[in-house]
């Protein structure tokens, strides 16, 4: 570490703190600043770790840095989410290129700074790297209570309840690698809200849930392979966005459906919930039911318009 | 995440485990697999991020694959050290180019899962994404006991005291850069050995510590800011060891002194501690008095050989 790294830490972290970010707090007995930060002693604690790296999981030319910051934060306290678990602090690894400056350091940390103090994440730690490309690695904390949102905890008969919506990122994604300018409105892609009420919601009534982010399809094949069950889909009971249906009032019918089952980048939830508390969590979270557990393997989607791709996400190729 | 990449975060977890490694284990309720690892509830945790980018830190051309895996594993098991916590579990994240190829992975995962064995510290999740450079960033945890290793607690009438050795990493460094092959032997720039036990004893007879990664001179400049303290070594006092004595029996006075001081890589602690817990700590971890802590402000250091430059170590220029 150089003096100079020692200012842009600072730099980063006043920023942070500037936007409303905390940097101690109940959860944190010692923050950053010492070899390592301690965390309170207390519940079993969920653990993420995620990275944004750039041209893989953004470009510079669409999102501005306070998205690429708020991006980075937001996928890991989605996976929390998906956990059943309440975010409570996280640490943030940058890669950075000397180009990038004072004031995209500080928009960066700005935008994770909004993030962080919506859901009370405070950052504990970090580590600056000197790199070819920049990168931002971020490791979170959330508490768990008694209740865990399993991947391979499925079983036949229950519901598959969705939180949140799929396909406008993939939309978004698609829109501008067409050179179009985003409609205004929160972008799904560049800046996806981690559903982490939603998360501790489900938790209270679910045993089985994951977060979308390779893909409708892709991500419930993971969670009937771990379960060891079958999923069924009802393509026409996907809610769709106001902003999707204007993304994509112009193409045909397999494009939208592909966006919308294999899309990816969506950080929606999907939960396996038995029929009675499923209904109850639909009304709680504005959840829809999608499909049914069966038994068997593998996902099947009925009513998808013919010629529909749903292979996997695989961010953007280079 | 496509397939492939399934694939290959298994032939990872399938190397370290070969290798000795556990990905589970009494500190990880559930591991790898889900979209978060829960850790068992308990002590008060030491989480610490460190990253190791190919290039700044490591080079392919002098680094074994085993090599960057352990490393990038021990520095932050050093950092753990400097807090006086011991290691329970760690996520890796690592940025994979395309010509990384499943030798290398397995390799690398390899000479992680050997170091982790050692230590009892399970890997419990992490990620894989595509990058245009190699990056291995670790998160790791450490269980913490009563007492801890801070910076900011030097006091005046403390002796400054070290476990384990400084200059031998940056001594190789030199030694490499003039496209020499190291002597045989554990190299302590390319298998660092992280000081967790002299870390865990510390604990209990001292309260100020920090681990020296960027030289001595300035890791302890550090501490004596952290702390409002002066601090002053005798250069005659630093031990060398006998590999630093081979690697550089041919350089004048004042590049040795600089590799001892300035050096950086060293994975070393250092210690404040008041004089009598300081001399039975010296026994029981082999440590030295290499000096005082002092009321004032900065870093002295007796005796260094006319021209030596203390200035902080920075990696690698590009």
């Amino acid at each position: 570490v150089s003096r100079g790294e020692f200012e842009r830490i600072d730099l980063f972290l006043r920023a942070f703190e500037a936007a409303g970010g905390a940097t101690h707090g109940r959860a944190v007995l010692l923050g950053a600043g010492d070899d390592a930060a301690i965390l309170a002693p207390g519940p079993a604690l969920a653990v993420t770790t995620d990275a944004l790296v750039e041209d893989v999981h953004f470009r510079r030319q669409w999102a501005t840095w306070a998205q690429i910051g708020h991006k980075a934060l937001a996928v890991n306290l989605s996976d929390l989410a998906a956990m059943g678990a309440r975010p409570s602090a996280f640490v943030c690894a940058l890669g950075l290129p000397p180009e990038v400056d004072d004031q995209a350091l500080a928009e960066m940390a700005g935008g994770m700074g909004k993030l962080a103090a919506r859901f009370g994440a405070i950052l504990a730690g970090g580590n600056f790297s000197r790199a070819r490309e920049t990168s931002v690695t971020i490791t979170a904390f959330g508490e768990m209570g008694d209740r865990v949102l399993r991947r391979d905890a499925a079983r036949p008969g229950d519901l598959v309840v969705l939180a949140g919506e799929v396909g406008t990122a993939a939309a978004e994604l698609a829109w501008l690698e067409k050179g179009r300018a985003l409609p205004p409105g929160r972008s799904a892609l560049l800046e996806p809200e981690p559903l982490v009420e939603s998360g501790l919601c489900a938790a209270r009534h679910a045993s089985c849930g994951i977060d979308v982010s390779d893909g409708l399809a892709q991500d419930l094949g993971h969670l009937a392979r771990a379960s060891g069950v079958a999923i069924r889909l009802h393509f026409a009971a996907i809610p769709q966005s106001q902003r999707f249906g204007v993304l994509t009032k112009d193409l045909p019918a397999a494009e939208k459906a592909r966006f919308t089952v294999a899309g990816g980048d969506d950080y929606a939830l999907v939960l396996a919930v038995p029929p009675e508390p499923a209904r109850r969590l639909c009304v709680e979270i504005g959840g829809t039911v999608l499909g049914r557990v069966e038994s068997g393997e593998g996902v099947a989607i009925d009513g998808l318009p013919a010629g529909t791709s749903v292979g996997g996400h695989n961010h953007f190729r280079r």
